[in-house]
């Protein structure tokens, strides 16, 4: 099964804002081994739309559009579907009781143009929003389907998991080949060295292994096709074993793991707390870490010393080495990692103090300077990195870097 | 003019990638006064390519392509071109140049899938790239244009900033129209309410105005079609002024202004300095605000205290103050921020104590509760919060409100 997706919204065209909806729908497709070969977005305008649409159906079995379900007049996705597909409109019964529903819990009047969104292609069928008001449709015209969702990503989701992908997993079941691929993540080399030492699995076609830098870190797609999905997961172990052999342990998860989950899970698992001194990072590490569910259990606290003052009040750095050797440097990045595990009983303290500029940097201390620190029962000590990029830039790869020092000495 | 832009990339068709540089390209061009009415996504496939390039050669003037100009053989975009165009590929000899002096700087050696990058089709011109190895390709060919650009976003961005749009100012110097966008950004009240505010205003065609919903905020955007930039500018300005008689102080910025940079200005121009402290939110509020350039200059200090321990340690919270009223109270948020404002000397103190999720929720505090305290001169007050979504939107919408509660008392 070949599918299409067109993303329909002028605020899309204008860049206002970012498409999530349709790569999140891409991986569910694929997936489910269903091709994706082309997507296209489109504004508010029918004229465009179909002939989006007829475009789609000349190439793909099945076509998905997101966007252009609400009330207001710009809105005319379904009906839309409908004039390609040569059906006229009616009201789904179910989809207007379900509209009528919303609005009186909420005690609110029902507008006219609320009651358009229960409007669906005749032959159609329409798929209940747990979330809001907008269903969404899936019509059928002579062996292809089109389905329209919402594209409120808080509604589109919820619709896709409960209903879309059930429901294209029947009309699947007996998909000849199936795609499935899986992500090794990789911190602490850059794309080419990291690219150099997989370069003999590179020309592999079938299962195949591509890297992509993602956010500072780098990232091997393998992907197999087979006729089953058990015969595309062992060609897929066979080509991760032969990966890992080449890149050890800069592979630190795989897929959806982020690095901040793997290192949450370590801490857990070998039962140690955690605590933080940051400088330049801002708290950006502590994000990253108290984004895991659960991570309440390794972490304890973090000291975000922005000022000097604070590094000296807060984290007992004497005023006198931040003089001497200045707030960015080893001295003062060990005495930061040092208040932060005393003042705390954690196990592990981590400090960062550097220059995310864009001010402050000299030419001994240049922006992208950064010092981090790493305190443990066996003593503490310090490393030195200047990153590219930057205000953000910086502050993220100074963060990877911090997880990955964590990384690293929980597995040694 | 005409613009349609086609996204190449194998990686986006499955979804592992989040598609910001055809937005990105897309706003750029619409501030131009270019219409880009469709964007396609293909996948690393020179055929499908192809037919994506011949329909957008059939119905725009400008196609912009984004991403395969690497130097792997699944890179293919500029061959594709000039495939389509009927040309064949040249060196081009600056390009060489530029990329033997990138191996040559870094003292690797070259490999031939490097010069592979310099190639360009015979009539077009190279683009610089100040950034990595791939220079992009302008072609044009019986009055349409074909420009080429590099995936990576670090890549692509200076090259659109210092060279494509340049190029295409000169271009469309005597466009007819311009269109003129303007956003307003709203906080503290919900999409339909703030719709309903400014109802009157929505039906306007031109000016006009558009609400949604991004990340926990509303933006409104005011849109202006006139035959120049001044007058559109004008449209726009009266129209914002009967949007901010509506809206009032839930209007905190406009365009790219976030939150944290408007914070972090009123700061710094009434000369007050902040400290924080976080629980659930867990450094998420800091590292907005030290997202903001030049925040050292109004933000002294953050304590993450995760653990009860650290609520009594780091912030002087009595202990038995948390065990009689819980962590997450109006009376351990107050101490919070008492500690915070004295032990850094800050004029204001932010906190934010809560249940962020998934675990933890009981019937009388449930996931999504957040207590904040706000400290002044004047003393402590402090609000009760229920935010909905899982727990990255509860800390988003946490740090959201805090922010927006010194902003309202720095406008107050």
């Amino acid at each position: 099964m070949r599918a299409e997706i067109i993303s329909v919204g002028t605020e899309l065209l204008l860049g206002e804002i970012v498409d999530t909806n349709a790569p999140y729908l891409s991986e569910k497709l694929s997936a489910l081994g269903i091709d994706v070969f082309y997507r296209v977005t489109v504004g508010d305008n029918p004229a465009r739309l179909a002939e989006a649409l007829r475009t789609a159906l000349s190439r793909a079995d099945l076509v998905i559009t997101i966007g252009g379900l609400g009330p207001t007049e710009d809105d005319l996705t379904k009906e839309t579907v409908a004039e390609v597909l040569g059906e006229r409109m009616v009201s789904d019964p179910e989809s207007e009781k379900a509209i009528r529903a919303f609005f009186e819990r909420r005690d609110l009047s029902i507008a006219q143009s609320n009651l358009k969104q229960a409007l669906r292609p005749e032959s159609g069928i329409s798929i209940p929003n747990s979330v809001g008001t907008a269903p969404g449709t899936i019509a059928a015209k002579e062996g292809k389907l089109v389905i329209a969702l919402p594209g409120p990503p808080a509604e589109l989701i919820p619709m896709v998991e409960n209903s879309v992908i059930p429901y294209l997993s029947l009309k699947t079941a007996d998909s000849p080949a199936v795609i499935v691929s899986k992500t090794l993540r990789v911190i602490g080399i850059g794309e080419s060295a990291a690219e150099e030492k997989v370069k003999e699995l590179l020309g592999s076609r079938n299962p195949s292994i591509a890297p992509y830098a993602k956010g500072g870190e780098v990232h091997f797609r393998i992907t197999a096709k087979a006729p089953g999905r058990g015969a595309a997961m062992v060609m897929i172990a066979e080509m991760e074993r032969r990966a890992r052999d080449k890149l050890g342990d800069y592979i630190y998860g795989v897929d959806d793991e982020t690095l901040e989950s793997v290192v949450v899970r370590m801490l857990i698992e070998r039962g140690l707390k955690l605590a933080l001194a940051e400088s330049c990072t801002g708290g950006l590490i502590s994000n990253r870490i108290t984004n895991v569910p659960g991570s309440s259990a390794a972490f304890l606290a973090c000291i975000i010393a922005y000022s000097n003052a604070a590094k000296t009040d807060l984290l007992g750095v004497p005023a006198e080495l931040i003089r001497r050797h200045g707030a960015v440097s080893p001295e003062t990045a060990e005495a930061m990692a040092e208040g932060a595990a005393s003042r705390t009983g954690a196990d592990i303290a981590v400090a960062v103090t550097g220059i995310a500029g864009p001010g402050g940097g000299t030419p001994e201390k240049p922006v992208g300077l950064v010092y981090m620190a790493l305190r443990t029962p066996e003593g503490v000590t310090s490393a030195k990195h200047i990153f590219g990029g930057g205000r953000l830039e910086i502050k993220q790869r100074a963060s990877h870097a911090a997880l990955n020092l964590v990384r690293l000495r929980l597995l040694g």
